[in-house]
């Protein structure tokens, strides 16, 4: 009898274990975000959930625990993906304006996405008092990073005098609003939606001379 | 005996019921649209809303109907009062943009106020499917209020050239959102806020020369 080379070897190893179990994991929380996005959290069922993926209600609890821990999880990774892009534009150069801009092109683009939709659309009654916590804090540091931004553009003339509050709640308007009626079934894609919007917040509606 | 004169009859007149019928209609719904806005329609229970009144559940039906009606007439109220601001915007005399901003700012205040918070924080899924229908057909009504309002200001040159679809839904959102951020019990009145926010969404963020 010969022995099988290692690498043929039936069992897997730790890390393609850790893989396959990462991968298993998004899938659920996949299924899970989109049928949250689609029927509302209230009217989507676990069930529903792991019916989506041919799987049982006990493996959804086993990959991501019960309905309001995968809310949580969901919401945090798109609030992940907008803290990012924060980081992003801190890196880039330009004017406070320019920062801005590329922050508010991700911002939007994001909430396009699938995690970003979520984001948007969950009330803080929907999660734990605990997770709502959580999900504030994370949604402060975002909202504290936007209004940064604008004071830095403010600063360096880039950006018209203003409340930066208010500035900042205006922009976040916007923006957060594509996660209500942006279509991915449509023609037209995220950044190029995302960039228009952007262009008419930085020129506003009274046409420049 | 003298005979009571007409006007002091103890026995109230058809008019006054239907006043004092009407008075505590309202009183019902604006408990109801409290209590929605603060906790989420799913965690308000109409006994809440009777307590808060010191009545019975019964009454509450009484004047109201059933959760999803009340809903339906929350989101309704708030609607109208919306597409008075389109009247009003259109019976207003100046440019496109000068009557565009009249709806804007009547649009961010009313989003302000409890039926317009209503408005924006229920979403479809939280109504029966035909609660929902008549939702959306009002909203889509304001949403073409909207564009055609913006189509008029590019039309006559008072504002800039671009997709009123994309104008549109970057405008509403902006205004929209005050329906989550904006605490009466703070020190700015909504007037003002949607003021300056309009004033911001009319010049843009870059500064003009």
């Amino acid at each position: 009898m010969r022995l099988l080379a290692n690498s043929s070897s039936p069992f897997k190893s730790a890390t393609a274990r850790r893989r396959e179990r990462e991968a298993k994991r998004q899938a659920v929380l996949l299924a899970a975000v989109r049928m949250f996005n689609e029927r509302g959290f209230h009217a989507t069922s676990l069930d529903d959930v792991a019916t989506s993926l041919g799987i049982t209600k006990p493996t959804v609890y086993h990959y991501l625990g019960n309905k309001d821990q995968i809310l949580l999880e969901c919401v945090t990774f798109g609030l992940e993906q907008l803290l990012e892009a924060v980081e992003e534009s801190r890196a880039a150069s330009g004017t406070g304006l320019e920062r801005l801009r590329v922050f508010l092109r991700r911002y939007a683009e994001i909430n396009m996405g699938d995690f970003g939709r979520c984001v948007i659309r969950t009330g803080d009654e929907a999660l734990s008092p605990e997770s709502a916590r959580s999900f504030r804090a994370l949604k402060k540091r975002i909202d504290q990073a936007m209004r940064d931004l604008i004071a830095e553009g403010m600063e360096d003339g880039s950006i018209t005098q203003g409340d930066p509050w208010i500035a900042a709640f205006t922009l976040a308007g916007a923006l957060n609003w594509p996660a209500r009626w942006y279509d991915p079934r449509g023609t037209r894609r995220p950044a190029e939606v995302a960039a228009e919007m952007v262009d008419f917040l930085t020129r506003g509606l009274a046409p420049r001379a």
